[in-house]
């Protein structure tokens, strides 16, 4: 069985308020997205690495070494015609993982439990609890109610599908015009059953300056990785 | 106006996998309550400091000179219950911020938003955007549903309350037999408007082992304590 990792880095990053794409911020003087391939590159499931990017040969120039061996795919507007693109750069693997670069942290255990229910089930998507209490704010920016979580989770990244599953719900979501925050809700969407498999709050996703603290903190304190989900 | 800080460091902690309590595990050398109490004893707007305890003479051996000018009050079995318990040690303060113990590293500026927004509008609670996916999980483990969050943010502590309002909301929680897992709850409950202020990536809730090193790591890294709601 051929897997493929498909990062995705082509977001602008708008709440960093820096002008470089997110993915090429450093992190532990690592461009981001140079960290998020190392984690898979690393994995003996992992036979091919594919990555949509913003601009190609600006990402090329930053990555350096990280860069080799990685196909490198100029994204779309939107997150979803990213992935479409990144799908196109990938033959014959048989399954893939998407996985968002904003997230250069994720664990190994992570990746195992993803591929593991992808090999199982065809759809895996990692997963934590909600830990906060929950709040719908209203129009006026007060709360507008509590929101119950016990039967709530948080969704992470990779995601892992058989690849003409993923293709397919790419296609039909094309053709009906859908747009989503992650590439599961296209497979919900087109009533393929998608298993929940444990994530971990180390595998967070870097969106803020405040964020990006957090994760140098956590690369700081390395090893214990386990999921807990 | 006078304010208080209303400290709720009870609970077992049963996710830390210590037989001491949570808020006395040290983080960084200090206890974490020592250090829940330092960011509220720094305030320039907060006049008392009440700490509910599983055990008050432990928690005033554990924490030294840190329990000075602090009231430490034996909690109940519920969170609830010592919340309710921490209530009736406050005397004059006309404003109170209920704050967890587990998040030992509230920003001065998160702090700042909920004494405001108290201020001006009676009842305010820290929150930041749900920055992930949110699923629902059905009974077989997979995803059952792709859930909005636009509108969603999750809730954070210190949240502050004019004192008079929260004590009618324990009051009538008390007889109603209403449990909540946060205040805010409960004044929602009574119908009574809770606005949202910015909360912080940095406050982190400390309930797990690996929550703890990163709490470490956080601490060690110090400063950049920027809101990001």
């Amino acid at each position: 069985m051929i897997i493929a990792a498909l990062i995705v880095a082509a977001g602008r990053g708008a709440r960093m308020g820096a002008s470089t794409p997110k993915a090429l911020l450093p992190l532990g003087g690592e461009p981001i997205l140079a960290r998020a391939l190392a984690a898979f590159r690393g994995h003996p499931r992992i036979d091919g690495l594919v990555a949509v990017v913003t601009d190609p040969a600006e990402a090329r120039s930053v990555l350096g070494k990280a860069a080799s061996g990685v196909a490198l795919v100029p994204g779309g507007r939107e997150r979803q015609e990213s992935v479409r693109r990144g799908l196109e750069a990938i033959d014959d693997a048989s399954i893939v993982l998407v996985h968002d670069a904003a997230r250069p942290l994720v664990p190994r255990g992570v990746i195992d439990a993803v591929i593991e229910g992808t090999l199982r089930h065809g759809a895996a998507v990692p997963a934590i609890p909600v830990a906060d209490t929950l709040k719908r704010r209203n129009v006026e920016g007060a709360i507008g109610a509590t929101v119950p979580r016990d039967d709530l989770v948080l969704a992470q990244t990779p995601q892992g599908f058989r690849t003409e599953l993923l293709r397919a719900a790419y296609d039909r979501a094309e053709r009906e015009g859908f747009l989503a925050t992650d590439d599961a809700s296209l497979l919900e969407r087109a009533g393929v059953r998608v298993v929940l498999v444990p994530g971990s709050a180390r595998n967070i996703k870097i969106t803020t300056p405040a964020d990006l603290a957090l994760a140098e903190a956590l690369l700081a304190i390395g090893g214990k990785e386990g999921s807990d989900g």
